[in-house]
């Protein structure tokens, strides 16, 4: 794994730059990534570029055999471009207009931005798209980043009337599939259809799922015209995007489709809290991040990049952004690093090289202070580069046997209809991610098209729609399935299904969902001595082909059965979700493990990593290729995984 | 009672009608709701009429001997009306437009809507006003849901300014009236007056008053502009509209004057997370709704309905508008069904027929699933056809012995200057009430302006305004009276009178109010062993002719009395609640019991109802006319009503 | 000290004007406040005034040897004056213009408004100027009230921009100032610059806090415009305006510099809600206010009168604009008043004289009720008009031995990048004070910019900004210094020091503050046994010439010191802020003393105050001047003050 960092030149005077790059290279680092905000720098007058400062950083990194991954700048477009094109600027759910004054303040369906972010982005790749320096390129920073994947813009408008008639081809089959002869909501003609804000009360599901739909689309497609310009003028070079934690508003593997790495901007303190994690876990994981929290990215983002993925942002101390900024606890920049390495990535850049002293980010820590001296996270990156140097070529990352469906689509179907407030779709996919992870169990994310052969357990957290081909996929796969509660409740079309739920699921499981409920927080149900259901249950018929595993303490069937696929009627709590996948995972052939409280594991080729995010140590009772046992709280070993199990059943 | 169902044929292939018809009747139904959403498919094109539909719908159920009450679909106008006439858009408490896309986007003040919902009124009524199938008209449907009442429009404005003039006659006796000299408000024409919203601070309190009687009014113009059209072309049919819960933004006694019968929509869990109840009541009355808030608005409605009253809406499973939706209690529906007759509903209705697939509210139950099998409510809604065959003739209803003073207006008072910031009349009534039936008491709740000869205790919780005319009818009645804290605190024109609270009342008690004070929520004051005082008190200057009755741990006099007039300086907790309106109703000669815990009564001719909201058995020692003992939790049992009490003082 | 009150003749009928005036005097007032809403009374059509009545008024006092304080009417422009100049209505953040109908609806970056308040500034000043009857003038109302210091108006983004370039000079120095390559946030031109509100994310830090200075540079215009006016029509008259108690949002100190005296309103009750206190400790001061609440604005507002200062509204009773209003324990207006005394005040008013039936403020109590009874504030106020006499002529105010820097421009500078959510630059300073006055020491509260000669004691909570000339007067002052995180953490334009923080403060301590975190609420870090950190810590590099006197558990260095100066690298709990200024006190040889629970003092020439805001009897073994011993819950003593100490350390 490749260690570099993010430089922001144009922020600092020209005479440090090359003091600055011989530090990075003396670091051990091997690449930055520059430019993705430049743009007032770059063309500081309408049409007028200055290129200079530019060619001399290339240069600079080119000399010193520092790879660049250079960023379009079009996250930033400067003012002026703004005052003379006000209609690319975004508009909020209320209708108010996003104004210049940060960052990300323009509309993805505005065709006039769309045009100046292909000039701009053409203009920097003739120029820069065959420098020997530069081998990757960043498109923008940050796709959706403040609630910016939705605009209410006139030309968001039009552009969603043209995406519903090309999606439904007349007004009638409009009418007919959102279902709208409920309050007599019937369209008549396209023009007739607006943003599904600014009603008196919630508008129509449908409406506002097709709308999530569309923005997403439209993110994609500002995203393909970039890339188009790329290939053609960089060529041979890779692109990718950087993705955000927590993050559901576009789809992100419909818009990773076109690139070759997917890339992410790591903070897991940063994220912690905006997370779904209780109060006890915001304290208890203060310095450290919650366990799951960057390893489900992780293992998401390999699967939007199909296997190729960085982090290209790594939080080297405290961020400026979340609501308080806590340190780091010493060696959390290491542990960090190197749960990335074990969950395959290919590079790992810091952000930033040295924290500023002005602006929006200037609390944000860097690798360097800002009087140039080395923050405490400088030394860990050393550390990490000379950990990783002694491990020698990294081993090849292979496919788990667990593989986790996480559907973009289905989290805004559960979002246009939670039905209980707080039901969250992205929350669910990462408790069952982390029971999964306490087992011992390496987890791959995919989506639901992926091809499922090969796998021994497919967990189901959150798919709210699921399609005759997904159910073959799943029956054909061999692998034991576990469906939680809302499986398949909607058609594409979000009706629920006329054989009701879970709609095609019933290939494998025949039961019927008869009715449901939302429970708000503080009311649990019992579920014998397994655990207890919360927030969600549902009422199930069942049939002669199916077994009741588990029941409510009313007799509501909980947990049914037939042959490899199960069905959880409610949302479990911890205690029984762990229980249930323990079991399923048995019976699929996976051995499980009880993992000390607050250790995750991860297996990388032949190697086995252990990270303790406990406050006590965690002895290691095998030889180790890195690190030390017993580990101390924070610390990371990896081992010789030689399929055996350290800890007891 | 007889039972219906609300039904969309709308929404549903034209094949399954008659199947529906059928069904309906085996069921025992034996009317059904219809229309009141269904505009765009009456005139699909402007002016463009589609009766075929319904009249076949019409025949259908002509032919099935079920009869129908129609609804005007003025609640939804369609979006080419909307395209049309844009300036009929509600304008919200900011200014902002309330766009189509739900349903109730229109201003009542808006001439041009006015107008349009009469003529699509008259279209409706002239072609079925004298349909044989149809005996019952109901107008628009839930006036104010989501917060309609109130609209900026420019309408609004226009016709606030006109009103305004109407009432003062002169602006000098509005500025006079309202005080205006304070802070420089003083108006020199009609014309310089706003909508009391976006001022600095807070606008002047009868300015906001005077805006919610404005747009109370505006709803009574609008329901009289269709009551004229359907008494002259469906001559002979009654008219209802139906009233929500929790819901006091219009003088529903206004409204409801030209009107035959008041019908409400009971949404007993619906509204339980929106009710005035603590956390612990919600727990425990997640399954079955607390037990007051059905029959509160079941004895408010009946006031309304001077006696003829319905429940046009009954929830017949989990809604789907609620924050959290939990499923009914088995025996639920039952429960709620009986609880309407015992309080003397002439009718009841289940919302809806079959649970729709699609739409807002796809999630909400019906008495059928969306695969038209049976739902749970089905079972409940024969169970309540046979009981009350069983039972014969219905009883009549008699007037209850106590009176509760319930004034829209009072609740507006209280609003505009709530001096706490949770003051809440319609929560303070329904503690009142429910202290009131806990003891075992029959409750009428009444208008300010009701004939009040004849009961022996009337109840005063919220009666901010007294005039003359009611102190003199509280006189004349010769019942005992309880009045709360803030009677009689404001003149109409909202201004404290000039001989001090209470005002008029102190024709009965005299008493001034020297000093109020309001106490945020975890402040208790101590009265002695009764209970305590929470949120308000007052301090009284007594006289010669009061009697202190209990004081508070700091000597401030806190029950007075006078004669057959009490008065309670301060919002009593539950315990000081009940003892006091028990020793009042002693001394007008009321037995009270003290009835166990989660369980309620109500008389209706010579029977006597129980229901048992609460999670264990009651045993009831006398012959049963209906239900079992002991009843078990969810359940209803009834008696004769030998006068006697079943439960213990 | 003389006693007064607020009145407001026009909103009473001329017929009772004489009484009033004469039970004023017969009470012992010997001034009143008047006239500071009564534009649309002294001018009700454009141009047409209307004197008579208030030439009656002053009359009345004249001939009843009452003083007045004459107010200009511009808080309140009346409704003719803005339909007939609309821009003159300020708009909020998001742009929403702010309506008539409260007060304060003006902006004060407009021209047009400035021209029209100074018109009838300049009217009433001539007409009264010399009026024999008025010694005192006070501009406008409680300027900012409402949130209303900013406006995003056309006029102030005219303003704002004119600002910068006179701030700046050009834009390129703006640019490198704000450091605007970041984000690509450059400007080309001044008019390119927008209030920086609206943005998709955070706006740039410092564009808001230069916003927040140049909005508070408009209030100062505007109030020196109206000095200006009345400097020539009412010569020899001193001037003042009525501050607000928590509110920093322009800089006091900068407007209060033409004017004679800082008066400000004290609502001891009425702020609790607001104030930083614990819900511990607003339950237990619910009837008293927080005891250093009043007293941290007397000597807050004493710095800003550089030594003559008002309390010109003192709450009489319970209030109208709290979420809640109770009442005032009894002795409570007496404690009040008395505590102004000794803090220095020179005069004190009431507000209001009697309860007004109705408008915004009908449930704010007066000295006397709506029906002209007294109400308990009047006999309070009697009791402190006969102590006060009984004391004989009030002894001088001397400057406290301890200083505490106040700055509202670090104040904003702290709001404009908090980097934790709750960082409260008031609060702080506020905790500080509470601390030294618990230990018995008087504080006086001193601008940045002070000589701060002669003091022992220096206490910085909250200087952000420390440049060389404040570095020279600390290193000057010979005083022992105490300054708390965040101390010199930004230069003027908010950037990071170039040698880190604590900025020029280094050349007293030779300390680097090398990282920084913020905590939520519930982190808590232990220091050893002297107390605990909460939601700030810093990374200390410490040098060769600094003293480590305690470390957080993890050896971070928390209290530092060279020679007389120590720092403080996290926010202290009240239990180590306590010991820490306790013992730098000690150093500085200055006497402590452990207070009793709730119990403040404060002196006055020879005298020293006690005041008990506890609920137990607090004995006072001196010789009293003033009050008893044991002085009960909510009472006041004052003793000759020997130096020695009633209370043990």
């Amino acid at each position: 794994m490749k260690l570099g960092v993010c430089w922001y030149p144009e922020q600092w005077p020209q005479s440090i730059w090359a003091s600055d790059v011989r530090r990075m290279v003396e670091l051990g680092l091997t690449f930055v990534r520059i430019g993705e905000f430049a743009w007032s720098r770059l063309e500081p007058e309408p049409g007028q570029f200055d290129w200079g400062w530019m060619d001399r950083v290339l240069d600079l990194c080119a000399s010193a055999g520092l790879n660049v991954v250079m960023g379009t700048p079009t996250a930033t477009p400067p003012k002026w471009l703004v005052d003379a094109h006000p209609g690319i600027l975004a508009r909020g759910r209320n209708g108010q207009v996003r104004h210049f004054g940060s960052r990300r303040h323009y509309c993805f369906s505005s065709d006039t931005y769309l045009g100046q972010a292909c000039r701009i982005t053409e203009a920097v790749a003739r120029r820069y798209g065959r420098h020997g320096a530069i081998t990757t390129w960043q498109t923008d920073n940050e796709y959706g980043c403040h609630d910016t994947v939705v605009s209410t813009s006139d030309a968001a408008r039009a552009g969603f009337r043209i995406w519903l008639a090309a999606r439904f081809g007349s007004i009638e089959a409009l009418n007919t599939a959102w279902g709208l002869s409920f309050w007599a909501q019937e369209y008549r003609h396209w023009d007739e259809i607006d943003p599904p804000y600014g009603t008196v009360t919630e508008s129509h599901p449908a409406h506002r799922l097709d709308w999530q739909r569309y923005s997403s689309d439209m993110v994609a497609r500002f995203n393909q015209a970039q890339v188009d310009i790329l290939r053609e003028h960089a060529p041979g070079c890779d692109i990718l995007h950087n993705y955000m934690g927590l993050f559901t508003e576009f789809d992100h593997h419909k818009v990773g489709e076109p690139m070759d790495i997917a890339a992410w901007d790591s903070y897991p303190i940063g994220f912690l809290g905006q997370g779904p994690f209780s109060p006890e876990e915001k304290r208890r994981y203060l310095r450290l991040g919650h366990p799951d929290l960057a390893a489900f990215h992780h293992d998401l983002y390999r699967g939007v990049g199909r296997g190729r993925w960085w982090v290209i942002e790594q939080q080297p101390g405290p961020v400026n952004w979340a609501a308080w900024n806590p340190a780091p606890a010493a060696g959390a920049v290491r542990l960090w690093s190197l749960e990335a390495f074990a969950h395959g990535a290919e590079r790992l850049s810091y952000f930033r090289w040295r924290q500023a002293p002005t602006g929006q980010e200037a609390m944000h820590a860097g690798l360097l202070r800002p009087d140039d001296q080395p923050a405490p996270g400088f030394a860990e990156a050393a550390t990490v580069i000379g950990e990783l140097g002694a491990l020698g070529p990294p081993p090849e990352t292979e496919r788990a046997p667990t593989a986790l469906i996480f559907d973009y689509d289905s989290i805004w179907g559960l979002q246009a209809q939670p039905q209980g407030r707080d039901y969250d779709g992205l929350a669910q996919a990462m408790r069952w991610y982390g029971a999964a992870r306490q087992l011992g169990l390496d987890v791959d994310i995919v989506p639901p098209g992926a091809d499922l052969a090969g796998y021994k357990l497919v967990l189901m957290p959150a798919s709210l729609f699921v399609d005759d081909g997904l159910a073959a996929r799943l029956a054909a796969s061999g692998a034991h399935i576990l469906a939680g509660p809302r499986t398949g409740a909607k058609t594409q079309a979000f009706a629920i299904p006329a054989d009701l739920p879970p709609g095609a699921l019933q290939s494998l499981i025949a039961i019927k969902v008869a009715r449901v409920e939302s429970l708000s927080p503080g009311i649990v149900l019992p579920a014998g001595n397994l655990g207890s259901v919360i927030g969600w249950m549902e009422d199930i018929d069942t049939s002669a082909s199916t077994e009741v595993l588990d029941s409510l303490y009313d007799g509501r069937p909980l947990w049914i059965a037939q042959s490899r696929c199960h069905y959880l009627a409610g949302v479990p709590d911890v205690a029984l979700l762990g229980h249930v996948i323990a079991d399923i995972a048995a019976r699929a052939g996976l051995a499980t493990e009880n993992l000390p409280a607050h250790v995750r594991t991860r297996r990388r080729g032949g190697l086995r990593f252990v990270f303790n995010y406990g406050d006590t140590d965690v002895t290691i009772d095998r030889p180790l290729r890195l690190g030390v046992s017993p580990i101390p709280p924070g610390g990371v070993a990896a081992f010789d995984d030689l399929g055996d199990q350290p800890w007891p059943h």
